[in-house]
């Protein structure tokens, strides 16, 4: 006998934990769709070369080998992925022709990466991820319009605060240029800044100065506007008075155009701002760059990240695809919702009225019941053990059903059906006839039926 | 330049049919959680010893190793699961203190098997499972509820006819050990009968007469009933007529008991069938077995199958868990469907809209129409490109938009929007003030929303 254990780094729920996980990637899904970004889904495995084709730590991908078989027939050429980028520049290299560009797609699906789990690390862990590809060039505008569907996502999740932070990689680049440095040193500078959320403006500025021989009266206004959380329209007014060339000046007016088209779409301002530290490690980004934090949480760091890139598909295809976007990292921060009460944990049911018998004669009954009540659309499981009623009943309060039906001899004699109410107790004796619309009406008026549903 | 190709046994869909393929999954979810199938998600890993606890061909599993790590950290006790019944039992031995029993459960997801792909066969594909689970026992009746799901998730998904063809392993061992066969040779037995769909008649009855010595003539009455597809209550009446012993008499007052629950919950006849030639290789299977074919689509064998399990857990817990489950295998029956037509490929997007504009400075109220229409719940999409406006529609055509919004000098001046019913090819000025809610109207009128939403 085999005694099952949890594995570090999976993450797996309860019913109830997981039906919570599920209504989070169902409304982050539905507002990516909402937006025009439609869903694509790569295999889990891709072969070796293409994910390594980047370079990278490969020590942390998972690669694929065949349990027992004969030797040689072990090792196969695939690994599971560890992002969902890799995949779709692979996907859009592949079958460029068969897609219409710009090409707005979004992706919600595992990945994997071997690396020693620690707390609020995962080995497999979900990410939401959005892209828009072009074909040769891609509007600025469209690095407006990543977070304000993030706005979106997070807003409808009603998670509390939030804060969208953007950034733009070539006003960094001509700041730190102006300054003096060699533009093959500045990644050095921008890994170095991209700690100050973490370690703190002194540190920042004691790695800048030494590492580089800055004067650090000279980083003073930098600063100053990157911790002072300037409102975005001064931060960038302030900025254009700046003289530090012309690489620093586009990505200026690049935040700048960010801006107007936030604004145009009405993502308000506490939601975003402009942050001048935000400066994402990775050499892929060349123009904006985004980070999302959760000022109640912050040891959870970024929870949505990503950026412009200047080409997706480098590594597998001769033609120019520059792109944008952005991802977030779902396991990374529901299980700390979770416990905080955040995001709230309720029934470990998908089913809302269950329906209960007295006696073994009485279950085809129960069971025309729950077929009547699932024609009005409502969610209905009917209890089949041979238990006593009150034991049906705490199993529908253990698990979180709205309603119980009860079938009995005196029920089927009267043509009625008994429907009590599991929150207030309430029992009511309704016609046999009427009885599934009625208890479709209680579970949800019509009006809050109009209001929810979309068209489709 | 790495030349990306496409992985044999993985499949992969270009936008409109992965839509198409979602719909067919969420179609599935949604009838499981009508039933109160409640959904958990497994990791995709499991321990090596837990997926080769029972046996079995273990060169079709997927082990990970870590790619690149020095030679001693490569290895990992880690494997990929082949199907969701496995992870099903190590979940319920693992956590059977804190879930509520009897468990009904609802498992989608993805399983891997490295073997060599053919047609029609997958090495990544997605099965779709419901169990419901007892603690020490559990109703036959539930026999009854697993086909009446499956049946409602089949009719939803509008694919034609199916037929769910239902048998006894109990009727069958008592069948075979009444002809005089030894109880343990009933399994090769039942492996020769569950070849009839394939192999035909001739061959099943020689096999059995042949490897058994039985007489044909003693054979004949099963074999009518085996292929003459008799009305369900039919056949049990005669079964009943029948003397082989208390198993198979066993056997047959449980087909009954089901056959009851399948009327009682108004299953149609032509959609399942209670089939003597049902016999299911593994096992496992210790009462009802089921399996679910498409007659238009013979050559894609079972798409659903499953059956009733003395034991779910016995390899890793000392409780007794019984059990009955069945799986809808998804990704088996898609393709096929996608490709006869029956399965319709629509839009490349999930937008209803598309947000025109003729020049840069419209931009900005174009991304406010958007933000507009969503507020209404209506799917836009803004084009930012600096395109023409006919190179804009093409894209809304290509992409299967339903109407576009055209923003220009005129209609703003005018405090008008424009709209393009991209079927019809009309377009009308609306109101700048009501506009939004029209297009909402006119993408779904007031009754079809009622009709639709179903309660939450």
């Amino acid at each position: 006998m085999i005694k099952p254990r949890p594995l570090s780094g999976f993450p797996e729920y309860l019913p109830a934990q997981q039906l919570t996980f599920n209504r989070v990637l169902s409304v982050i899904r539905s507002t990516y769709e909402a937006h025009g970004f439609t869903p694509i889904e790569t295999p889990s495995a891709e072969l070796k070369d293409v994910l390594t084709a980047k370079g990278g730590d490969d020590a942390e991908i998972y690669a694929l080998t065949r349990l027992n078989g004969a030797p040689d027939e072990r090792e196969t050429d695939l690994a599971l992925h560890f992002d969902l980028s890799v995949p779709l520049a692979r996907y859009v290299a592949q079958r460029e022709g068969e897609l219409t560009f710009p090409f707005l797609r979004s992706q919600v699906q595992k990945v994997w990466r071997g690396e020693r789990p620690q707390a609020g690390r995962f080995r497999e862990f979900y990410q939401a991820d959005i892209d828009v590809i072009g074909r040769g060039s891609l509007s600025l505008l469209y690095d407006a319009v990543l977070p304000a569907v993030v706005n979106d996502a997070l807003t409808r999740l009603d998670i509390g605060p939030f804060c969208i932070r953007i950034n733009n990689r070539q006003l960094l680049q001509g700041y730190f240029e102006g300054l003096g440095l060699a533009p093959e040193a500045v990644p050095q500078a921008l890994r170095i800044l991209d700690r100050l959320e973490k370690v703190g403006l002194d540190r920042v500025r004691e790695g800048l100065t030494t590492e580089f021989r800055l004067d650090p009266a000279a980083l003073a206004p930098f600063f100053d506007l990157a911790t002072g959380r300037p409102d975005p329209h001064a931060l960038l007014t302030e900025l254009e008075g700046w003289a530090f060339g012309v690489t620093f000046e586009r990505g200026v007016s690049e935040l700048k155009a960010v801006l107007s088209g936030l604004r145009d779409q009405g993502v308000p301002t506490p939601n975003f701002r402009m942050d001048l530290s935000v400066a994402r490690g990775l050499g892929y980004y060349t123009g904006t760059v985004y980070e999302t934090t959760l000022p109640d949480f912050p040891q959870l760091g970024s929870i949505c990240s990503g950026g412009r890139y200047e080409n997706l598909v480098g590594n597998f295809h001769r033609g120019a695809f520059p792109g944008a976007g952005m991802s977030i990292g779902v396991s990374r921060f529901v299980p700390a919702l979770l416990e905080a009460g955040v995001l709230g944990v309720g029934a470990s049911t998908t089913a809302q009225v269950l329906v209960t018998s007295l006696q073994a004669e009485h279950r085809g009954e129960a069971l025309r019941l729950g077929a009547e009540l699932r024609a009005q659309d409502v969610r209905a499981e009917v209890y089949l053990e041979p238990h006593r009623l009150g034991q049906q009943l705490r199993y529908a309060d253990r698990k979180g059903f709205r309603l119980a039906v009860m079938v009995g001899e005196e029920e089927l004699q009267a043509g009625r059906v008994r429907v009590k109410d599991l929150r207030s107790g309430e029992e009511t004796l309704l016609e046999r006839t009427q009885w599934s619309q009625e208890v479709r009406q209680r579970l949800c008026p019509p009006d809050a039926i109009r209001s929810r549903a979309g068209p489709r």
